[in-house]
């Protein structure tokens, strides 16, 4: 193994997901991270995979994934290797596939600093990112701190957690934490943004192997135990085996609630590099290019619009579409099926996918 | 040849319209005919064979269609004979394919007497129907004259043509033709109606071979004398031949202009089967049954619609559809081509499938 600098930093990319707020894009069989939802050219695992290419070796990237889900990862991202992929043998919350990835890499490498990352959100300015997330690693490497990157809030959205900060540094801009607080109602978001003092979570994380086992090791002792049972066998053929037996005992609980909000060693940097969750088809239309009527259309070039406006348009690759005298909504096609709603109703795109099983079966959800 | 009545009783489909009203449903590759347009079960034309069937012996029926469309008749109708699919080298108008086809079968039996039809309207009462063309193929035999099948009209509709009657009666409820007059605006039509001496003309002719042939040489001699000259090559292996030679020649004319409008002898039965041209959208949502929200949906398995109302709906099979918050639109898709239109706007349909045409090639159109 090399010791350079780099050789120590590895990348390891949340992946299992089942997301159905973009149904019937999006799909069970085939969550969020695997469509090129924005239009891009990539879906969004690899436009993930491609910015962590640039920022730590390729072979210290993982994907944490789910069993359904492996040959997805295989077929989308070219060159992978089998090591790079991470099944959870049941679906947990963050806290356990974190502890076993780190694990994992803390025993392939002692002085590993990771950087722990979803794989369905959109950056629209990847080299800036590339930027925050080194200047995080290099930070880790040298503190033994917890690191979580903040957005800059443009909005008070209510469907974030916001991160508090106070005025301790640790130097090159990353703040003390002094609180996270989780999607808070319209008056108290509206108040955090006027304060300056908050910052959205975005499920970005950055820590040494050395920082995230102690964190673990205070804060979900049982769990951290866990998975100090399978040190022997990580990077084995035994591995497999001793996740089956001992992944479904863990907790079933978020990084954020087990370890972020408890640990008292935590920083957050300020970043801003055109962030986007894609919660929502409505966060996707705001930050999508539009055409002259406020459409935006993906892919842009199937359609044939007669006065149209404001609509969310995404439909597939080849498909024929001729709409008119339509405002403000949503239409959205795959595998067959076709969602035409008023683009306000979204929230309801949950209810309308519970209904769409019952009706016509699970594998159309 | 046996002869009973019956055996000399034919019945001529024309099955060679390229029809787009229903795009993107039907399309110049497989127009309206080919299509279970109503969601029935059947094309349009194998209810239509259907209906002749019961009317006079099967292998008596022709199907006057286009080159490019007769593997779909093949297709369509099973049992069919090579013999009975007549093939247009060109597309002309009614007049010549209804001359070519009367001459070929009187060559066979002078003695004919033959129903003409369209194969893409909808019947839905075919006992009555079949009842009434009986009874016309009957008269027709006993007397020399022109009949054609009168819908009583239940709408000043000024998509269609209208025929006045005279008090003049061939028994049996066939009155005199005094006029035929095309689609007229809306305050004649308005007047046509309360008159009650008019009735739709449906396009469905009933005569001897004789008298049409009779009508040709008296109101179009010279397409009658092209004709005349295959006298000698109808129903041998020259007959292809002749036709790809001589037919070009034809004057591109309807029968109801070359024939019908001019002839003193036309006699109309006045009907009532539960017929509909569909010639657009608004007529099949018309006659079509409703949920009771008043949406029609082809076919009905495949949707959910909450707060949709008076949507004209046609899916392929096993598509899955969602519609929320939708009044007054059509939502058609066939061959991965998707319109999205209000009700009242499909007169547009013409211009969209030129613009189709022009943006995405003939193909689509």
């Amino acid at each position: 193994m090399k010791h350079n600098s780099s050789s120590n930093h590895y990348a390891v990319i949340m992946a299992g997901g089942v997301g159905s707020r973009f149904w019937p894009v999006s799909r069970t069989a085939k969550p969020k991270q695997f469509i090129d939802i924005a239009g891009t050219g990539m879906s969004l695992i690899q436009a993930t995979y491609e910015r962590f290419k640039n920022i730590v070796p390729e072979q210290n990237i993982y994907i944490l994934t789910n069993e359904k889900y492996k040959d997805l990862v295989a077929e989308q991202l070219k060159g992978i290797q089998e090591y790079q992929i991470l099944c959870e043998p049941v679906m947990r919350n963050t806290a356990p596939c974190i502890a076993y990835a780190c694990h994992k890499i803390s025993e392939l490498n002692p002085n590993a600093s990771i950087v722990v990352a979803p794989s369905d959100h959109l950056i629209l300015n990847p080299t800036q990112f590339g930027a925050d997330v080194s200047k995080a690693l290099q930070t880790a490497e040298a503190n033994s701190c917890l690191i979580t990157l903040g957005i800059q809030p443009s909005r008070p959205d209510t469907g974030y957690g916001y991160i508090r900060f106070n005025n301790e540094e640790l130097g090159e801009g990353f703040k003390k934490v002094a609180q996270f607080t989780e999607k808070p109602d319209k008056e108290r978001a509206q108040a955090f943004i006027e304060s300056g003092d908050y910052l959205w979570n975005a499920g970005i994380f950055i820590w040494s192997a050395a920082a995230i086992l102690k964190a673990f090791e205070a804060q979900l002792p049982e769990m951290n135990e866990l998975f100090l049972q399978g040190r022997h066998v990580y990077n084995t053929e035994g591995e497999p085996a001793f996740l089956k037996e001992n992944y479904p005992a863990c907790e079933n609980i978020s990084i954020d609630y087990g370890i972020m909000e408890k640990a008292q060693n935590v920083y957050v940097l300020p970043v801003e590099f055109g962030w986007s969750d894609l919660g929502t088809w409505a966060s996707l239309y705001s930050l999508s290019g539009k055409d002259e009527n406020q459409n935006v259309v993906i892919p842009s070039s199937g359609t044939i619009l007669n006065q149209t406006s404001r609509c969310m348009i995404n439909i597939p690759e080849g498909k024929k579409l001729i709409v008119s005298g339509l405002q403000d909504y949503i239409i959205a096609e795959s595998n067959d099926t076709l969602m035409i709603i008023p683009r306000d109703s979204e929230q309801e795109v949950k209810q309308i996918v519970a209904d769409v099983k019952s009706k016509f079966g699970e594998q159309y959800a």
